[in-house]
């Protein structure tokens, strides 16, 4: 009999409670024979405040023996800036090599945009998660005088440009549109851009059915609110790929609706799976957050799995249920939980 | 009598068309007693195609000895990518230290965003001109090979970042808002965050009346769209605000109606002020090119040169001119200039 044994970690805010709905509808969703096991892991401010660990040795020995992993959300305003940021969920990209940080946008009937005449947007950002200005190479000199210097290094390599970009031409491959775009500042981060735009370039030699573009990255954030409809499969660094996709979370129905995965798709560590908002501690523990992020995430956390038709059930279940949210009073969080796990067994 | 000596660069694609526009606004914009001398150089591709020069010590020499410059654009698609970037508009914003890259974004009545809702947006972003990741340290070893690596390295020193929050704060606190948002990616880049945010609260205690916030880069991009009108003054890095003021042009008008300013408020090298669009060659030489942003450039230059009247009657008369465009066959570039030199003497 088959299994899934997941690592699943709240974390902080609203971490836990769309956590619990998000493996309400797993548990709803899969198969009668499918095991799911699950251990709860305490990663965030509390414990980094009664131990100061953020994530240990032993943590990462210990997550490493799971399938897969699901995030809540990590940050609190108790904690310096930075200290969860660098300490848990980088460390956790790196020491798991999460290089495909996968971020689909799908603006879904009935779900409210920002922009003019409802746009299709239906489009996936592959961002490269290991590399780019993310590495932590830098540092400061003189701090605090007058002549303090901080460097931050964007470190790229051919090697982690080339398995993200071959990632990215895959998923176009795979999609109807079949277009890949390439973001980047080629004009002006000229290492950096010749490398990814000589490596896009080679890789697409091998997929003449895809559709190539390159776009800088401060003119894709003008085609994200002028026309979303042009983006089928974006594939950019590290910190463009943050920037990116915040804003095309914003223009698909906010970041209630984000999902994201940061996968390893060599399968050597377990992925992890986590809505694209934060903690939000202002709302945390009133039942108001929207679990759908976090459930979406737990859909791409079954594709990753091989569990296709599962995965499909849930997103169709998301969009049966934002599509007659039209005009309806706000259900809680457990509320919205529960509608979309008897959906998904419907 | 007093005089302007000014350097006009036309450059590439629609360059000439908008900059003809630009001085003829200007010209009717300047009190009689006011001399306009100006003298054209040419740069841009087609000099580099010719001579492969992109601009020399010569050229900066020549520069130097005037008032200001005025630009139009640069860049051909039969230029490599990142010649000209780098090889003159950056080469020149780091020769003459151009640290106050002055951006303003205002969404004028009658002109079309992509927003619903015709939200409020006036604000205006100062973006660090001559450090951050634009400084082009970094490099490539084995280069070509699947064992490639390409940095870029973003240096930051407390005299760069101070002077531009300083500049930033004076902005803040001369506005009725009196509000100074900071963005930067302090929690992922924490050696340049953390130098710009302790500068920026250092700062922040010189001026008690100016509010102050802090927001994450990829936060900023929601908010542009989400909330525009939360913004008053911005101060960024150099890349950070290369993006976000693609995407603030975006949403209040475009870039058809975008200007800026490279500007030392030293006055130790001449300032240089153009639109934020590029020379879009699809459409040289046409006469469709929207000459509004080059005007709105004219008076951030006459602002800059202390001619606040005369900067006021161009913003007013453009302000006119778009809020009566709605509706309106489209006119040539031309036809707008001579509107609004018409407008600016009446
Ligand atoms: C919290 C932060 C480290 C993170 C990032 O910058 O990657 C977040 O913004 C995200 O996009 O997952
Ligand atoms: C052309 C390029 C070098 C430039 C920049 O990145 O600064 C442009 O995008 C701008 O914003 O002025």
């Amino acid at each position: 009999s088959r299994s899934i044994n997941l690592a699943v970690i709240p974390g902080d805010g609203i971490g836990q409670e769309v956590v619990t709905e998000g493996l309400k509808v797993l548990s709803a969703v899969l198969p009668q024979d499918m095991k799911l096991e699950t251990k709860e892991y305490d990663f965030g401010a509390r414990r980094y405040h009664a131990t100061g660990e953020t994530l240990t040795d032993a943590d990462l020995d210990a997550l490493k023996q799971h399938d897969a992993i699901l995030l809540g959300a990590i940050g609190d305003p108790s904690v310096p800036s930075g200290v969860l940021e660098r300490g848990f969920l980088l460390k956790l990209r790196f020491a798991f090599d999460h290089h495909v940080n996968l971020r689909p946008s799908r603006l879904l009937p009935g779900v409210e945009t920002p922009l003019k005449g409802q746009p299709e947007i239906d489009f996936v950002v592959v961002r490269e998660g290991t590399e780019g200005p993310y590495t932590g190479n830098g540092g400061t000199i003189r701090k605090g005088t007058e002549y303090e210097v901080a460097t931050e290094v964007s470190v790229n390599t051919a090697y982690g440009v080339e398995r993200v970009v071959r990632d990215a031409f895959a998923r176009a491959q795979a999609r109807p549109r079949k277009k890949l775009t390439l973001v980047h500042k080629n004009n002006v981060l000229t290492f950096a851009g010749h490398l990814w735009t000589n490596v896009f370039n080679a890789v697409a030699a091998e997929y003449p059915e895809v559709t190539t573009e390159y776009i800088h990255v401060d003119a894709a954030t003008i085609y994200l609110v002028t026309q979303p409809e042009r983006f089928d499969v974006i594939v950019t660094d590290n910190l463009f790929g943050d920037i990116i996709t915040d804003l095309a979370a914003a223009v698909s129905g906010g970041i209630g609706v984000a999902a994201s995965g940061n996968i390893n798709p060599s399968g050597a560590f377990p992925s992890m799976f986590e809505p694209v908002h934060g903690s939000a501690p202002d709302i945390a523990g009133q039942g108001k957050a929207d679990p759908t992020a976090t459930v979406l995430s737990v859909a791409l956390l079954l594709r990753h799995l091989g569990l296709d038709a599962e995965a499909t059930r849930i997103e169709d279940a998301v969009a049966a249920d934002l599509a007659e949210r039209v005009g309806r009073p706000a259900r809680s969080t457990a509320e919205i939980g529960d509608a979309l796990a008897v959906r998904v067994t419907g």
